[in-house]
């Protein structure tokens, strides 16, 4: 199924915007789970069957699977074909930031759909288009590049002023222009940036954007969908990783992990009427 | 050891600036090959053997190990243990462009320094400071950091003008301040963009520069070096890849890619003296 279709099912199913990262870290899991084959698989595992109803994808971080080597890797291809296999209508947003020349980002695409079959994965545009275009041309595939991030440096390049606008507006509308010809895309905004959230949505209507940061690294949720969401109230995929996977640390873990996700979910719908 | 003794040492040793991109494609190498358990590990330990006296460093690129699964990454980690047990004094960068948010970034320095035993690495710096931090931080590692790359988007972006000047010159000055402080920095620039390479000489005239371009994708030797060279005809680091590995496509493939290395290594140095 195309990305889109699945997402907007996804949305519909489940009332909900938002995502949950799925970004365990065998340092911060509960510990009970370390014995396991694969801990960060079991870890995931139980926070998607508590949350699948919640939710409208789930975005596992691939550093945090490959910092725990070979076996790491495999714990984040169960994750992705238990979601696939289980949760037929939930679609997988695979954040990997890749980016590199035409030929390797080739390769690039191979690693995250055909060996891990992610629906969707963040892309970095600093190399430019022929960087992006391998991604571009899986039509199937989302295709989510960062515009403005999250992250306290965000303003050390993204900010520099370029004809008297940032260049993060510069990357908007080339995003745009993408999406136009590939129909594929959607863009990364962090929440901790709410004003440069509304420019991107000025020079981007319709478009999908992934929004990191509400949780841990401090977004205001309230303004964050007063300037990000589109006329018709959606158009925004909302993620917190560590809010809610380390909402609790005992064996209760998934159920905590959903009570946060629950009051995450209402709290969003409530901006959204 | 410190990253840059290495490779000071290895520059030193083989009288060499060359590195080969170690980039093999299952659908590229030589067919006889294909039975081994690891492919890809044959087709580079083949290389590396015939080659270790004519490199200063070797170059994998992640994205063709991890294109091929758990099976390419165990390729992969292989032929960095064979560098680091066979030939001790030859530095591997591995060629990632990671780039991400600071908790995120501290995942990747796990995945390519604890995990993959790299020496160095190449980082993106579109997310500012504190996503290449990390990195930094691993005071015996090298930090690659792209300037102005190869391909031919590389100007959508990096050539915007921010103050008079392209945004590539404002990374590279950024690249500079982080190497005063941190001692571990080298920089990306194409040898596809001659020009840029001068500008960028100009700015850092005593870094180390990565420079892929020069073979399939088309870079001028010649004027790369004149423009590129310090004054002590180093600080260069000529990576070659696809018009080195693939050379040949027979059993003897690894003495076409000996002939290709000895005549590339030679006619840099001609213009070294």
């Amino acid at each position: 199924m195309i990305f889109f279709d699945k997402l907007e099912k996804s949305i519909k199913k489940n009332n909900s915007l938002l995502c949950i990262g799925l970004d365990g870290d065998l340092a911060r899991i509960p510990k009970h789970l370390l014995s396991a084959p694969y801990p960060l698989f079991e870890f995931n595992r139980a926070i998607i069957d508590d949350t699948s109803d919640l939710v409208c994808c789930y975005k596992p971080q691939i550093a945090y699977y490959s910092a725990a080597g070979a076996k790491g890797l495999q714990a984040l291809k169960q994750t992705i074909e238990y979601i696939h296999d289980r949760y037929t209508s939930i679609p997988v947003l695979l954040d990997a930031k890749r980016g590199d020349i035409g030929s390797t980002a080739e390769k690039y695409t191979e690693e995250v759909f055909d060996q891990l079959h992610a629906d969707a994965v963040t892309v970095n545009p600093y190399l430019g288009f022929d960087s992006v275009e391998p991604f571009l041309k899986r039509a199937d595939k989302g295709i989510v590049i960062l515009c403005r991030t999250s992250n306290p440096g965000a303003s050390d390049f993204q900010d520099l002023i370029v004809e008297g606008k940032p260049l993060y507006q510069h990357v908007a509308k080339r995003i745009v222009d993408w999406h136009q010809k590939y129909q594929n895309c959607l863009m990364v905004v962090g929440a901790t940036w709410p004003e440069q959230l509304k420019d991107i949505r000025e020079i981007a209507k319709d478009m999908f954007f992934l929004v990191p940061g509400v949780g841990a690294q401090g977004g205001d949720l309230k303004v964050t969908l007063t300037n990000g969401l589109r006329d018709d109230k959606s158009g925004l995929i909302i993620s917190s990783s560590r809010g809610i996977i380390y909402a609790g640390n005992g064996k209760d873990f998934a159920k905590k992990a959903r009570d946060e996700t629950q009051r995450l979910k209402n709290q969003i719908n409530t901006f959204r009427k």
